[in-house]
């Protein structure tokens, strides 16, 4: 079986407090006003200096299900598909349960976790529960800080990212709907394991373990053009394939909805997929890439603004660290 | 649907080379002979002080693998179900197929986390995916090195950490095969959220958050009373309603796998739920709590031991922080 007759009911998005802007980013470099806009393609993001990921989470969760036109009794699962960890342990969701006050409400949690693309392995794989009747309402929640130290001299590579929080809600479709999932793939290429890293935070190099400082290894380092360039041997491939098992042509498709790795790889997808730019929801320019956060608050925008209507395509898609493409084909 | 048709058809471990022993820790924190292990109840215990933890999963999949008289071709999806992470980014599952060096190899690849019910979140949820044909060979693999930075001192808390990983393989059962996962359950608890952690890792305490040293923050703290209480208030609940949707009663059960959490904790579920001992898998004395890794590597001592036929029942059970409890009822 691979399609699954469910249905987005609701989203929500939740950001810092803290705005920055080209300007104030030229400024900061002592760059010609203009430059770092020009370099990196971002008019503006959020960055978090006292937010945690969990706050976040739960801001973002709260305008779900507001949207959704919910209680949290009728949440039955809560899913983290964050591509960074609030804490190492416990694990996000249970991190957001608690933060949403919730403490006593006997909902099922726990994470999925695929880097940039850990929304859209958490909605693949929990749509096979909801459309099994395991669980009826389910909240996905992706909130990632992922500015802290970063490289900001570094405009191609360091100073493309924001943070931010995103939730989505999905029930089983009734009869009359024909909101589905139609298709869905993951693939990991490993091959480009160290192309997109955070390399400290977990026991490799744990604190206790190093001689030497933790700090520089806490930041995420990126090789764009590694990336780049296994991406671009594969990406054509992957959604032939994606768009075959769902048995529609790109031209069907409505909507794209790709995770916002950084302006060039926006560019570049839409030359390479040849479709029309105003098919693919671009938010780059006013978010950065937000990490997991990306692909959930691209979606977000795209449904809250009516660019997609209902019994309308859409194509998610969308590679992370790992190298791990993935992509899926939904009937809205 | 509740029943999935899987079946478990290899498993494997990993420890690091160093062992310690109960003596050894006498020794080290200069105690009467006898001490440690009447206190923690540990024999001896795995201590990673070179293995990364992607090395140990790496090396428990080839033994689940060969176990399960399959190749690397067959396995389509790979999940890492470890409590803690390597690194911060890519995900454990990603890193894992690197070092298997699978780089070439497009397997399918994501985590699912639940703290210490790692495993048996990945192995609930992924079930629904193998029963539909997504996938049909899956490994799951947990590893977990936890253990640095830990206090030593601190016997009942601290003392009762062990490292290493084990590995799981499961495909569809045939239709002349019993094997299925008859029910399943999972329930966050978060009043608990604050009893089992670890705060740093992550963003919240990030490095270039922080203005105090980031190690303390860095290491395994346990409320191992408060969970105790919070736990001991739910279990036999959690449980009945598990075997009641199973339609099986506790004499029906052959075996029950809890995750090793302590030889208190373990001592008391047996005395809670009324089974006799010899019907739990008791692993602690000689492994201690592999934190995510504790439940598959219990679950692998108790099919390669033989204490489970085919067609038997099988209970697997446990909590985790969140705090978490999770369940499952398996025939074999």
């Amino acid at each position: 079986m691979s399609i699954r007759r469910i249905r987005v009911i609701g989203s929500g998005i939740a950001l810092p407090s803290q705005e920055t802007t080209c300007k104030d980013l030229d400024a900061k470099l002592g760059l010609a006003p203009g430059t770092s806009y020009q370099q990196t393609g971002i008019r503006r993001r959020y960055l978090s200096t006292e937010e945690t990921a969990a706050e976040l989470a739960a801001r973002a969760c709260c305008a779900a299900l507001a949207d959704a036109g919910l209680d949290w009794s009728d949440i039955d699962c809560l899913v983290g598909t964050s591509a960074t960890m609030d804490q190492a342990l416990p694990y996000n969701a249970a991190l957001i349960h608690a933060e949403l006050n919730l403490c006593k409400r006997r909902t099922a949690t726990f994470d999925v976790g695929a880097s940039c693309l850990s929304f859209l392995a958490g909605l693949d794989i929990v749509s096979y529960l909801v459309e099994c009747g395991r669980y009826h309402n389910v909240m996905f929640v992706s909130s990632d800080i992922a500015t802290f130290g970063m490289d900001w001299t570094n405009l191609k590579e360091g100073a493309i990212f924001g943070d931010g929080a995103a939730a989505i809600v999905i029930r089983r479709s009734f009869e009359y709907e024909s909101s589905s999932i139609l298709s869905s793939k993951m693939e990991t290429l490993s091959a480009g394991v160290e192309f997109c890293q955070i390399p400290a935070g977990g026991s490799r190099f744990h604190p206790r373990r190093m001689q030497i400082p933790i700090d520089p290894l806490s930041t995420l380092q990126m090789n764009g053009k590694a990336m780049f360039k296994l991406i671009s041997e594969e990406m054509q491939r992957f959604v032939s394939e994606l768009l075959l098992s769902a048995d529609l042509t790109l031209d069907q498709i409505s909507k794209i909805v790709p995770h916002q790795a950084s302006q060039l790889a926006l560019d570049h997808m839409i030359r390479r997929l040849q479709v029309p730019p105003e098919k693919v929801v671009d938010i780059f320019k006013d978010f950065g890439n937000q990490v997991g956060a990306s692909l959930p608050t691209a979606l977000h925008t795209c449904l809250s603004g009516k660019q997609l209507h209902r019994g309308e395509s859409l194509l998610l898609i969308g590679t992370g660290a790992g190298l791990t493409m993935g992509g899926m084909v939904l009937v809205y």
